[in-house]
């Protein structure tokens, strides 16, 4: 898989891609990822990349030359499976789309930064547009960090142990059961004695039961949608 | 506000916190970020600070001792207001959530790996347990990284444009509107024109239309929240 990112502030991503799993993805060439600093394109003497609004209000708007530019200069390149605009106001990146990304050849991923970028960019280039979380961060070079990691783990041969991948939470639509390692009483506080049994049939019952148990408690809205 | 992260990959965390707005925190003296390199704290010459689960499977688990000598350590220092965890199965974080916490005064975040930590961390020793959304990271680095630059970027006098902040998805329960800068025309694409009129009022009832507009097309479930 190729993953280009659009961004103006490129240094942002070297320390989450040059470490952990992505950089593991790299090395075994299941995965390259390649960040263009929006900057390169901008306009004029000055690269000016920004400007304030049409109507009024705070905050700085990402011009529409610069990104279509770039965004061009790279389709004619190669064929982009999907154009992904990183913004808070598009639909919440899960689980079930991760694994959809994770299955595409080539992926462009644009991140805002001020205000976001000019609507026209969103109306004519972008195909794909996710938000990671109800929230706000300064840029969208963290959320495009984000998905870069949730997808590629999931690429086949990333992670060493792949069933630790099936076992994650919301894989089955679950949390994951609580987990405990030695020692098995720390100061007084013991691990359930189910675990230390060796009776594998009853501990899958047992982490079954918490696993549901935990989702009804923290996100009963995931039972609501598996049933 | 100071924030205390302990990490298993405390590389990963250089460049989001060495850019942007929470190195500017950071020089403005408005936040502090210090990062805990949990294998300080191993056991042994090793410096041991995962083990296998106890029932079987997949996936290695922080152990229970390193985490609570670091996080004692760190306590006798000073009062942290909350000791959070991040972990996908936990409550999701949203901006209310983010308000909440710059408003503290000391922090601590506890980043998972592997499997997780052992669940006995979790109930001796943390305080609110936060998820960045519905899917799987390889750390909870990021997802710490995320909840920092969401909290941090709210702290009275980080921003320069206050009222940018406010404007912001999520401040009022809707997405943003739309925003366009210059060109005013571009290959026939045109900014709407009630944005190039200067008649403010009429700007702003228009936004509001576009907000709630996008909020009922993209996220209806915010509409339910608020209603």
């Amino acid at each position: 898989m190729r993953i280009d990112i659009i961004s103006v502030a490129p240094n942002l991503l070297e320390s989450p891609f040059n470490h952990s799993i992505v950089k593991r993805a790299k090395e075994k060439g299941l995965a390259e990822i390649i960040i263009h600093d929006l900057r390169e394109y901008g306009l004029g003497n000055y690269k000016q990349i920004d400007d304030t609004q049409f109507g009024g209000g705070a905050g700085m708007v990402l011009m529409i030359e610069p990104i279509a530019n770039c965004i061009r200069k790279l389709q004619a390149e190669r064929v982009y499976d999907e154009v992904i605009y990183m913004t808070p106001d598009a639909k919440t990146l899960n689980q079930s789309t991760a694994n959809t990304l994770s299955l595409k050849e080539n992926i462009l991923i644009l991140t805002g930064h001020y205000k976001g970028v000019d609507q026209r960019i969103r109306d004519l280039f972008i195909t794909k547009e996710i938000s990671i979380g109800e929230y706000v961060l300064t840029g969208g070079e963290l959320a495009a960090a984000v998905l870069v990691d949730a997808v590629v783990r999931l690429i086949p041969g990333v992670i060493g142990d792949e069933q630790s991948a099936l076992t994650d939470s919301f894989q089955d639509g679950l949390l994951s059961p609580p987990v405990y390692t030695r020692p098995s009483n720390f100061e007084g506080n013991k691990v359930p004695e189910i675990l230390l049994t060796g009776n594998f049939p009853k501990i899958d019952d047992w982490r079954s039961e918490k696993a549901y148990e935990r989702t009804k408690n923290i996100r009963p809205d995931l039972l609501d949608k598996t049933s």
